[in-house]
């Protein structure tokens, strides 16, 4: 094991109706004039926004409000919401939705701070001051509500890029699983693909003898495949939206990759697909996963062999590995088709004439310098097979 | 899932060396003024207290000790540094060493700030109020560095009782599984057998639908018996010693203990026994746990039968599920016998005549009205037909 530091001080309230207490939370941790932000209008529509905005009145805390975050969040909208807080003097950022609303919101708080241009943080300066954040999530996915992580697009280029700093973890998360009873299906399916993959993100290391970190990824995996299919089958379950909703969070919140190498090429991969076909980002990980998994495959056959065995139960052929390491990538496959996840290029949306860009990008774009992965090193032409495997 | 609420702002710093930025996380926490709290002569001996000192001494931190911490840790020590630390104007409490350092530390850092009696926190008030904490690791057992709970014995009447609050989690915690292999062998079993306690505490639930905190927990099982097994084996092994470590953080931090009932009953009934014969707190746990459990069987049979098949590895008995539950209960007697626990009364020192005080001790005694247990609620015949199954 890698020696490492943790550190994850956000506050959680868990359970119905704690968006109530979502005014208390600013105040208790110092906010006094918020930012409300928002995609939307399923947040108005639900009466989520309402319910919100009466919990901060309650508290006597003024408020201004920035909504239209989209799916995959842009940069414009960032600088916006930067002008917004100077002028009106905000001091807490609160952000109402999924992740890609928290990634936004996480964005303006630290651009506010911030002397230069907040891309600076998404080219890779570490972001060691931010304004504090609060969240309510509405959707189980991307884990941005417990991580110190944000992903944003830069419409110039269309550079999907991520930032991180401990400055980045909210203060505080509220987790209310039946706020995430409502959504379509298709946005259920995009949620667990990607707690999924922020598994197989840490799963696939090469660092030795892991073990209790391997079997934490691993029991959230088996969470997720069983409360995913069950949600998928019984969308008002809020039983099984509370188990994804917390192993969604745990998956990203890091305690199960410390002290590991990790990889996130699936992730790099996407990234590409999503900027360039603005498609869901966990539709979009479904068809790069396994694609992914089998180029990596030879690299270190008895991890994939492993999980094929622990999570997915195949039986382990011990003459020939590699075949049970191919069953398991076969199993996630499965999977995500039975969840209504897209499997290719075409039911993505994606161009097999935009592969060479689109790897050179993944490689080259805005300050990279020519391989991704850190499972195994990739360089451009490994990508462009890779974007092959998924046509 | 029940509703919850979960904040667990500790920093861990883990790894080879890390003792040697003792200081300057005392400095990042505001530390100004440290009271070194420790036990007995191995921390001296090895050179860790040294290298602590040294590193308050780089950052200019002043400080006064307090050692003499004994296994099970008594309040006299505890009233003791309370005046020390008041007398010395000590802002920051260090534990050097493993649960019992650490959590009369926190009975210190509690009594400091607070008018009344430290003891109050013990009979039930929540801690709300207390100095900062900072440990120093050296073994793998009570899980202290990371939770809110601390176990103190009073003299009188030898009470042991334990004590909770937010306050108590600690700034930060230096995690050098290095620190470990140097343990007597029966220590690191004691502290194997904790940290499975502390995960069947938990496991053990009457909340329903709570599959992602069961396969946490399981996953935390699963590591202690297969990196317990191997650091028995080769105490040297640092990578056995790094996943214990973590492991055993967390199954105590709780984040694997949320929106679910927890028993506690084997802690309630083996604290009876470390108070009496003032014998290890896992060595006593391993007595009580089968017999525990056996007594409950009935109450939830498919509960340990799973824990049976999915831990233990135990085919499951479909026509007779009780067979498979006891099969399981089987398997932790003969794990926990294979790194050298005692398994009865005779084993551990304890004398059958007690049987009926501690009983009475455990149910009623310091503000105790008759009945313990979260999982199934036992009275003090009950008790005593548990202490019965030790003998």
């Amino acid at each position: 094991m890698e020696n490492f530091t943790f550190y994850a001080p956000t506050y959680f309230a868990f359970g119905k109706d704690t968006e109530n207490e979502t005014g208390s939370y600013v105040k208790r941790f110092g906010g006094k004039k918020v930012l409300i932000h928002y995609g939307g209008g399923s947040v108005i529509r639900s009466g989520l926004l309402d319910r919100v905005k009466k919990s901060l009145e309650a508290e006597a805390i003024p408020y201004v409000e920035l909504g239209g975050v989209m799916p995959n969040p842009r940069s414009g909208l960032v600088y916006e919401g930067i002008d917004l807080c100077r002028k009106e003097q905000v001091d807490f950022i609160l952000a109402v939705g999924g992740g890609s609303t928290i990634d936004s919101a996480k964005a303006i708080a630290a651009g506010v701070p911030y002397d230069g241009d907040f891309w600076d943080y998404y080219q890779g300066k570490v972001v060691n001051e931010a304004l504090p954040i609060g969240t309510v999530l509405t959707i189980s996915a991307a884990g941005s509500e417990g991580s110190p992580d944000s992903v944003i697009t830069k419409e110039e280029g269309m550079y999907k890029r991520g930032a991180t700093g401990e400055a980045l973890r909210a203060k505080f998360t509220i987790m209310n699983p039946a706020l995430t009873q409502t959504l379509p299906p298709f946005q259920t399916a995009c949620g667990i693909t990607d707690i999924m993959a922020h598994l197989y993100e840490r799963y696939l290391t090469n660092t030795k003898e892991v073990e209790c970190t391997d079997r934490m990824i691993e029991a959230l995996m088996l969470t997720m495949i069983h409360e995913g299919t069950r949600a998928m089958e019984d969308p008002d379950n809020y039983e099984a939206r509370a188990n994804i909703m917390w192993a969604g969070m745990m998956a990203h919140n890091n305690s199960c990759g410390v002290g590991r190498s990790q990889d996130w090429t699936s992730h790099d991969v996407e990234h590409e697909l999503s900027a360039l076909y603005d498609c869901a980002h966990g539709a979009g990980l479904a068809v790069v996963m396994p694609a992914v998994f089998t180029y990596n495959l030879q690299h270190d056959v008895m991890r994939f062999a492993k999980v094929a065995v622990r999570v997915w139960g195949c039986q382990m052929d011990f003459d020939h590995p590699e075949r049970t390491a191919a069953e398991g990538i076969e199993a996630l496959r499965r999977f995500l088709t039975s969840i209504g996840m897209p499997a290719n290029f075409k039911e993505l949306g994606a161009d097999e004439k935009d592969i060479e860009r689109m790897a050179h990008s993944c490689c080259y774009g805005d300050a990279r310098t020519g391989t991704i992965g850190g499972f195994v090193s990739l360089d451009q032409k490994d990508v462009e097979n890779i974007y092959r495997l998924m046509v």
